[in-house]
């Protein structure tokens, strides 16, 4: 195994960091790293906006049910899928944009998106660096949205917040790979989650949590679907003419 | 600079390569690797397909637009936002699943598989290995999600076919990362893409293509942008019940 591999299942997520910048060098680093990756026909149908403000970082982590660490951190990324700026370059040349409310470039930019991100936050950690992304600033898209005035055909994904951790942890287990991975054909094989899988993150929270906490995987995954949320995110989508056809 | 974001910013396409399968102890490792990447509400809402059968390989090959390195590769993998299992495990506990068909729950299953991929695409190359994504399965997203019995709740999303490359390249030059990037506030700060990328791209095309080629990157935007494609998706995806509300 080398040095990269172990650095990628070494991974875990920090929730505390030092209330110390990032430098303009690493932020460049981070941002270059994140552009390295695929991205779909070379339509880079993402932006990147990093918030050092500590008014709007207040804002954003109010908005993600009030995390510290969207504030105190070294720096604060807002994931945005983009074709806000494919559309002003169609308008450029005059050509039409037909292309730009369909499903198949919204997913485009997603994903664009994401490959972008996580390439980041392998950077950061190759840095020493400690990350988290933080899916709770879609508690309120249209806010963070407007607070980082992102336009028509743009909306803000996710947050990755990057700094030098306050905090030791160690990766929590995955499911078996034999349940994420299939071979030719997709098989419902789910048993294993109930026995094997089940006790070892039962254990995992446990220990974790000096015996609060004593709940199993599929529990978790139980209790999180029959609860909706974001229900605005549907509409706002559609607002922001993605998706739409 | 360290090895990790070197090999990053190292980063192309590989679109050629030897006709030898991965190694079980290789494909273990890369799936651990996708694995180990970050999950929303650690959800795992993915799966992955490796297609070692070389007859659906080459109907993969087919739908992708006949690409010989979906077929001719050391595993192709398939990605898919899997929300399959939580219906399955929801149903297990007897649990509602209001969840499932909302733009949230599918908008984390297509992150989480992103995330996942990225990270397989690290790994393989940092095992010198080669990879490249196929978004092309989404020619007909529906005969993938047949050939590979992908059910309900579940959808493919793209391929990714790792191998021992027969190729040599370089990275295609990004947009300047002052674009890509934006501080606090979101700016359509775009002339620079007129003038210093779009002479940067006209000059990679015509160098690798010996003179045939030369297109602006904005002139390909404007291209793309006005050619609807796959429109089949907003069905397909309404249809396995994802994103409904």
């Amino acid at each position: 195994m080398n040095q990269t591999i172990e650095q990628l299942l070494g991974h875990y997520s920090v929730r505390e960091f030092e209330d110390k910048p990032l430098s303009e060098e690493q932020i460049k680093l981070l941002v270059q790293s994140a552009q390295a990756a695929s991205t779909s026909n070379f339509v880079q149908a993402y932006s990147i906006i990093g918030v050092s403000d500590k008014s709007i970082r207040a804002e954003l982590s109010k908005i993600a049910s009030n995390m510290g660490y969207v504030e105190k951190t070294g720096q604060f990324f807002v994931f945005v899928a983009d074709l806000a700026r494919n559309k002003r370059i169609a308008e450029a040349y005059k050509a039409s944009a037909d292309s730009l409310e369909t499903t198949e470039k919204f997913l485009v930019s997603v994903i664009d998106a994401a490959l972008a991100a996580q390439n980041m936050a392998v950077a950061a950690e190759s840095m020493g660096l400690g990350i988290c992304y933080i899916g709770g600033i879609r508690n309120d898209s249209k806010k963070v949205s407007d607070l980082l005035h992102i336009p028509d055909y743009a909306i803000p994904l996710f947050g990755l917040t990057v700094g030098y951790p306050l905090q030791n942890s160690a990766p929590k287990p995955r499911m078996p790979e034999s349940l994420i991975y299939h071979e030719n054909t997709y098989e419902a094989k789910d048993k294993e989650l109930y026995y094997a899988y089940d006790d070892i993150i039962r254990d995992y929270y446990k220990e974790r949590t000096g015996g609060v906490r004593v709940e199993a995987w599929t529990e978790q995954i139980a209790k999180g679907m029959s609860k909706p949320t974001r229900l605005d995110l549907k509409s706002f989508i559609e607002n922001k003419h993605l998706g739409t056809k």
